[in-house]
């Protein structure tokens, strides 16, 4: 019987490893199966395109791939495939991070990328996205997802209370230690 | 027998409407159908709470938001769901277009909005991004969205073909005819 | 007899209140009453509405919100209350703070944000300007806002003066003390 | 008896003016007296002086600045009054209008100027903000806030459900027309 | 005999064309031989790579490319070559032209692509750039070079006789004609 | 009698000259003697070269260059003489002109340009403030650019006069005949 | 004997002086008086019209201001005096220092602003500017500025030799300690 | 026998060395012959060409040329000879690197520049892209870049494959050590 695999994740190089990090951890947290693969669209094409078949074999759903710089690795990938893909902008410390943005961004006609906020806030909501479009037909992942938005926002609300409570000097102190 | 609407659109104000048409004639040529609202994040809250309402009672898969300036329109409704939202950025004239791009695209951890290109290329692919999450789990879709991709890519082949067939100079004499 | 608050802070997390303390000590100096609040805009939208209501009921004047990223809260706000929202931009480590500062001053007609510096500077001209709106009815208030200013400008003109008597470098030398 | 004006509106040169317009009108709209200078800065600083004394004089409440380029204007009036000063940037053609946004929203601590965005959606929100301003202390004033903002959210229902009969090409022939 | 052909030139779309353009006049000038395709990286990866194969079977020394918005085009070429590539970002309207010269420039260590200037003035130096590249191991044409760059310097010194002679009122009026 | 020239002007290509144009009604509405020459850094560096040595020997007190894109003029003319250089950025249509400003303003410590706005308004101010520098040491020249200040000053003020006369609508109305 | 001062320099805060430090330092090695005052636009604009009156009665040549953020002292200054005045900006930590750029050398028409580089090579910049207006008329001072600058052109090419006789890796060492 | 330099690279600081390093070490890997010299175009032009003319006699094929700021060094050393000239800008920590990325790639038409990324990833490939246009005309060389790229993407391959191997946590924590 084939393993299927939810979500392929590929990284333009070591580098991304810590940002994407923050997508695995989400993955893992909702139960959902992955791949992880480092492959360079400027260095390693002919790698790139038999992970992304490997993936398509694997029956994957959704791509998450993340790059700095001149960003190609997400549209490259959109290229090779019709399944959603997602991509995230990793900050390269020139030029505020509008290089991989725009890169990752503006896709022409026809060859979406879905984009997120860069880094590791990226990484975080590309995961999300992935599990937000497997939940489209899948009632019970739907569910664990407004158990994770509602457990999100009631953190918030403990912080204001906790911030009502201690008054700010004393919250911010703490937050300190 | 409740009909199931695919994808909801909204958009900010009666003047994206020419962008977002974008995306309504890629879903008409997918054969999804589709709602239309205008409601504003910022002057309508209450409707648009209303039309997240209706859409998730028929069932809808994606919502797709299209807004400009401080395009908080797409962030609220991914606030309101745990749906994928797909936000287009609108031009509005100023900042190079950068104020709806950083609206959308920087959302905080936790509520992913799906970032596409600004203005009509950003709307097309937003329709296509759509068409290919609800084809996850719906091989037909999927089917036809191989078919659109490879007319696409024929479509290219055959402007080369003409090109080299007339030559640059009648080539681009007849694009302005 | 219903205690009546003058200002209500809201910020989108806990990471922004090192910047609002700013607010604070500002509101303090004035003797005005504040309320603070943790709420986001994108993950507890009700929470927020309630933070909004209670504000109101409390009789509230003027809000400030600090907000970094796609800073959706001050608009949220804004489209929530006719009473004038004050708008603090938080940096966030990429695009140069431009995102805070676009989502929260390029506003829609008819529902405006009063935007100010990003960062500290911007949460004590925040706390400056809810004080000269209040000040509008209050000639008392409106006395210690000139005495504030006015104790300001002396203070640089001391520094003048500390400077043309020491000199820059023993003036420079002392500064690092 | 002194004739008592709400708001002093000052630009920084004639090209200004169609801009500020948009403030005229609302204010109008709200019943409001004003005044209305041509000011500069930088060529007319002692006439800006005298423009903001009288205005003090007259016991106006709030000041509305609009300026381009290096945008000193508000800046200048906010060095030079305790009341709530409201800017306006104005778009000059170069730097995507980032030249005088950066000069008006950008002050240091002390010395608010609280700012919109560029051009006439700024201008109305400028006039909107000093109604919400001058409302704090005039509930009529702050009723008849709520009626516009009201009239506000309604139109934008109404062009959804004019969109919702026509559909989006009737609609979108009609917008030309 | 195999015929050699010096340069290839390759576009994303049909709206490159005029553009490139300029590199065609250029190069015909140098009487260098060249081909012309049009092939999109992201819309016909297949296409594109059979178009780089093409060329490196024809013996080409040079490639040219020219792409707007996330224009990996130029990038992928270089990934799929060792041949010296060069890169001309088309402007798309949206910020700036940033996009399109962010996405070719930034490439990471090992795969460069040569870039050149936004446009036509990127498509001319695009050309002069292969001619000079090919000069290297050719002293003919590197002497057509010296003479083109010669002609040019006298062109600019001309205009600048013309306008000692007729003054820069008669002079910007012919400049109307 | 070796006749003295009060200022060189110099311009990177034909098209700088309808900028530059306003400089020069500047110089002589203050009676000062001027060279405009056309010389490229880029192109003509040995014809650029000879005119700054022709200036140095007329006695040329001051430099103004205007150039756009890489806009390396100003900094070579200052990189060849000790006189005051004055960079005026050209619009180049591209990245909202930012490129002529960097390339003018950031230059390296010990070789200063005196940076003036983009354009039209530049080239005004450039005139200006050779006037300035060359009034330092004359006495009657300054007494002129006080009553140009005073006549500028004045126009404002009788805008202003008008405005009041005629209210916003004629003026407005007015302005457009 | 009224004692003549060469350069009046103001800065905006006391954190600005670390600065304009390098410019004084400047002034000193050739030999020029200077005044140095602290002075807010924004916060002490009286303080800062007194500063400016005593310059222009102790007969200075000219002024040099820094400042940051909405830096609007060098064209207050400016809108105070005829005397040229050089501006500097100060970078604030936020926008990549284009806000104090732009509020610096967008100044309307009439009144300029000699704009330099950011931080302290601008300032540096703006002392030797200041040298070589006084020095058009003081042979003694441009002999001085050529000697200058003949021992910096030494110095590029004493560093060149050294790296000739050391070889890269020993200079780069050498460059550490 | 005239000894041949293949690549004669120049800088315009002492500060530049550290990130033309990497240029040099590329060259060495690939046995070519070059010259490394500090010169710049507004401090040294004398020596700057004396530098040019040098490499011209000495058969040299390729420049490189780094430079930070309104860094004119390429585009002057372009302006001198009609080899190809590579650029690399260097970040002077101001601007996020676009005034040195802007002098760099908007060169005027027929004075190219070819521009790489923004430092030590745009020195690394400098190198390599003067490789590959010295290989146009030598095969052997074109091999040796066939197997540094070959080597470059199985690095990549042989981190994909300890990825796998060692899972993300553990490679992760042996990235740090």
């Amino acid at each position: 019987m084939k393993t299927v695999v939810d979500v392929a994740i590929i990284v333009g190089s070591r580098s991304d490893l810590k940002v994407i990090k923050e997508s695995v951890e989400i993955l893992k947290k909702f139960d959902l199966s992955y791949t992880l693969n480092i492959a360079s669209a400027h260095r390693t094409a002919q790698h790139l395109r038999q992970c992304i078949q490997n993936a398509e074999n694997s029956g994957v759903k959704v791509f998450i791939a993340a790059a700095g710089m001149a960003a190609a690795l997400p549209g490259v990938i959109a290229s090779e495939t019709v399944l959603p893909v997602i991509g995230v902008p990793v900050a390269s410390g020139n030029f505020s991070s509008l290089d991989s943005l725009f890169s990752i961004v503006q896709m022409p006609k026809g060859v979406p990328v879905a984009t997120l906020a860069v880094g590791k806030t990226g990484a975080v909501n590309a995961a999300i996205l992935a599990v937000q479009i497997i939940a489209v037909s899948d009632k019970s992942l739907k569910e664990k997802l407004k158990m994770y938005r509602d457990k999100m926002s009631k953190d918030v609300v403990k912080d204001d209370l906790d911030l009502q409570e201690k008054g700010i000097e004393n919250y911010l102190e703490e937050l300190k230690n």
